[in-house]
């Protein structure tokens, strides 16, 4: 096993290096589009079965629409095309003929579903309406990275339809503090939640919101996004209802998703230069046992020993590794690789003193535990390391986010270094621009100014520093590989 | 409601009139594609669930390739080329231009897995790779039904390569044994297994193995396939192991898939003149409750005697019919179109008396049941209705199952009505050819000489009056609308 890049040598060499060497996924000669392997798509699933339990749970279906779109529906929203177009794959041909009208793939499914919605909706009994689809889309993309950005990637797509545009409001941000939950309780991630600018939001939205994560080279990435589309959206599509008073009416409509670009921002956000490390949360597997053994005596003893283990670790997911072809150095070094949140060693001393080894992947400690007791102690580490990564990128994001107020001061230190940076703004496009020219900084949200998601209050976001109350906009670092964007700020309002 | 037309006047049309209504599936405008609606997915990630388990357990994991592959790779397997390329959509145009190479949207994707598996391989510790995808795939069709047969389907593809033709023979019957204890576990459909003629095989394949099920209209419905691939295909793609001795060897292919056509199978299989009927391990809604109530006294006592009801329902799939445009009656043929598989009634008369009223949806039977025993009654009657099911539909197929050894009377018999004919055949094409020119009739299977899956003996074919013991073909009725093709039988070998 070759070692990787150092993160402080070339953090996205390491990164693409990881991202092959721990099997999460590789290359495919189709231009952009990744093959995602056992290891890598077991995390998908993980991220879709509870991401899945928590769309149910906001009354929303799962359905599934065409993946082919008829050219004339997607140009019906003039946006929505301008936004999309120069990223569309299109079938010409099929079943041996040339098509009389092009077929898009999907790059995102408004406009196929506000034409199912429209024949759908007649009255106001027939709202809200909330569907979601897991699907693939296709985005063709000029640079490309694994799982970040890829031409084709599979994600989530949620699409409701409300009476009135509070309802839709309280969908966005139900939505996204779904989102920002998941990431919290999950992936471990301290996430920024804000409001796009004008710029930045989606192709005919009325506004979108996204969450915002700092990878561990400081910069950002958009995890999620939940957007309240413009009326227009429904109106290209004749969506109507009938109000109470029999009035035609047009519903607010809103649209959502995560992606597989999740795995990327986990791979990033907590991974280091032993590999990667995967909150417990969401780990394939969450224990890997090594059993250590000379000779067929010694793994007789080893082998029973498991054995009884075995019956303390019900209900976690751990593996055993008894591949008598690799030494034990080889398999830790390769279970850390691949990220694994704890390691159990077993040898037959361990056994003559009735304990076991255990040894944290995100602290790398050693920890000698009683056999009696290692069903618990070891359900009580995962629930630690968990904690642990959650509270080590919570702490990371706020050491290194900085407020500014002169404007000639930021210029000169993000010239320098990465960091997300506090900064007030107007609003105005012509500051954003400034920004864009004078530095390679990019907007990344607006905090909302009171968030009161669905039921609950975001605690949240009011530990990281209480800016929850104050509407001020967070600034970061695309992940671009090419370009090497770097973040915004808005010259006028500071230097004002 | 409008009544749907009676089975026995237009079978088709009731399928097509009984999926509308019963709200699993919709039209779209895009030629061949169906819209999957809530209820319908909900039936369809019930089949996944179990499925994956069953997949999972076989040893197999979870992938995911591209959607598009390389005209070139698409074209390096003859037989597979021959068959599939007229039925190919294709991406002529990305990003704005026209693309250098055209690319296939994958109709299947033994090419693209073969090409990445080339690169996965090195030795047979490599061997046995069994790995499986959950993906849609295009085939250009020219007639389409939903469910049935449309140009986009949802399916899982599984693909697997040995070191020995003998363990990919095993996984072969592994995957058709998997899909027909699902069918008869979970759809309550009795299939019979076997393999198809040289004619009827995949293309690219040694041989193609499949489960097969009788519709109410007594014609067969291809329910899954399973395959041994031509070693051609692996030497195509330039997959090779070393093998012990360090001698280069070609590996043994396996692909088996299900899609979403099994809804169209179970529909077919179980519904009757008032709609659906879901066999419960299937069902997104094993219990309706209906409850009735003239004024709001009424409806308070019937609320809290339903309150005390639900906790006797943990563990069962529920749901209360409470809204207050609809009457009673209503709701019980809505609740039978959609197939729900026991109703259950509660009005105040039933509170005061103690008790809850069940209504079978297989037999239509209605059952007093005391209140005390509401939660056992209730789970035992469900697992009666599955098995029910399955008895009916296993019955259903033995009635309508004859076995011929005159020619001349099974084409007589067969222009006049439908059936299964099981008779013995050569094996020759010739043959084959004769009954296809002579009736309408289709090969269905080769049922296996011996039956021995994996680990288990195929008890249920037994059951089935031995035809596992014995080497015969059965023959049945292609699902297809336009053409309607009857059956097939062996000329030579019955009038030799």
């Amino acid at each position: 096993m070759s070692k990787l890049t150092p993160q402080s040598t070339d953090f996205s060499k390491w990164y693409n290096e990881i991202v092959l060497a721990s099997g999460l996924a590789d290359y495919s000669d189709v231009k952009g589009c990744m093959i995602i392997k056992p290891y890598g798509y077991a995390l998908w699933e993980n991220i879709q079965k509870v991401m899945d339990e928590k769309i149910k749970e906001l009354g929303v279906d799962n359905v599934y629409l065409p993946l082919l779109i008829p050219e004339s529906y997607f140009e019906k929203e003039k946006e929505h095309v301008k936004g999309f177009a120069p990223e569309v794959a299109w079938v010409t041909h099929a079943g041996g003929k040339k098509l009389d009208e092009r077929l898009a793939i999907r790059p995102t499914s408004e406009t196929i579903m506000y034409r199912t919605f429209a024949r759908w909706i007649a009255s106001y009994r027939d709202l809200p309406l909330k569907v979601n689809q897991w699907a693939n889309v296709i985005r063709w993309e000029m640079r490309t990275r694994l799982f970040l950005r890829t031409t084709e990637f599979l994600w989530q797509e949620g699409h409701t339809l409300h009476e009135t545009k509070e309802q839709a409001d309280e969908m966005v941000q139900n939505a996204l503090y779904m989102y920002k939950t998941f990431a919290r309780d999950y992936l471990a991630m301290a996430v920024i939640d804000g409001r796009k600018s004008e710029s930045e939001k989606f192709a005919g939205a009325e506004y979108t919101t996204s969450i915002e994560a700092m990878m561990k080279d400081k910069k950002a990435l958009q995890l999620g996004t939940s957007h309240l589309l413009a009326q227009n959206f429904a109106k290209s599509f004749e969506v109507k209802f009938l109000d109470k008073e029999g009035k035609e009416q047009t519903p607010w409509p809103t649209s959502w998703g995560v992606s597989t670009r999740m795995i990327g921002g986990l791979i990033m956000a907590h991974g280091d230069d032993k590999g990667l490390i995967i909150p417990p949360n969401i780990a394939p597997i969450q224990v890997i046992i090594v059993p250590i053994w000379k000779d067929n005596s010694e793994k007789k003893i080893v082998k029973n020993y498991i054995e009884k283990l075995k019956e303390k670790l019900q209900g976690l997911k751990y593996k055993i590794d008894w591949d008598d072809g690799k030494s034990p150095g080889w398999k830790f070094n390769e279970w850390e690789m691949k990220g694994v949140p704890l390691r159990v060693e077993v040898g037959p001393k361990d056994e003559a003193s009735n304990q076991i080894i255990a040894v944290r992947r995100d602290t790398g400690e050693k920890i000698k535990v009683n056999f009696k007791e290692a069903g618990n102690k070891i359900k009580e580490l995962i629930e630690e390391i968990q904690r642990n990564l959650l509270e080590k990128n919570a702490k990371f994001l706020k050491e290194n986010t900085r407020e500014y107020s002169d404007y000639n001061k930021f210029k000169q230190d993000i010239n320098k270094e990465n960091f997300f940076a506090l900064v007030n703004w107007c609003g105005d496009a012509k500051c954003e621009d400034k920004v864009k020219n004078d530095t390679k900084a990019t907007t990344r949200v607006c905090l909302q100014a009171e968030q009161n998601h669905g039921e609950k209050k975001c605690l949240f976001i009011r530990c990281l520093q209480g800016w929850a109350r104050r509407f001020f906009m967070t600034i970061g670092l695309k992940v671009l590989p090419a370009k090497n964007y770097k973040m915004l700020i808005c010259s006028v309002c500071l230097t004002a």
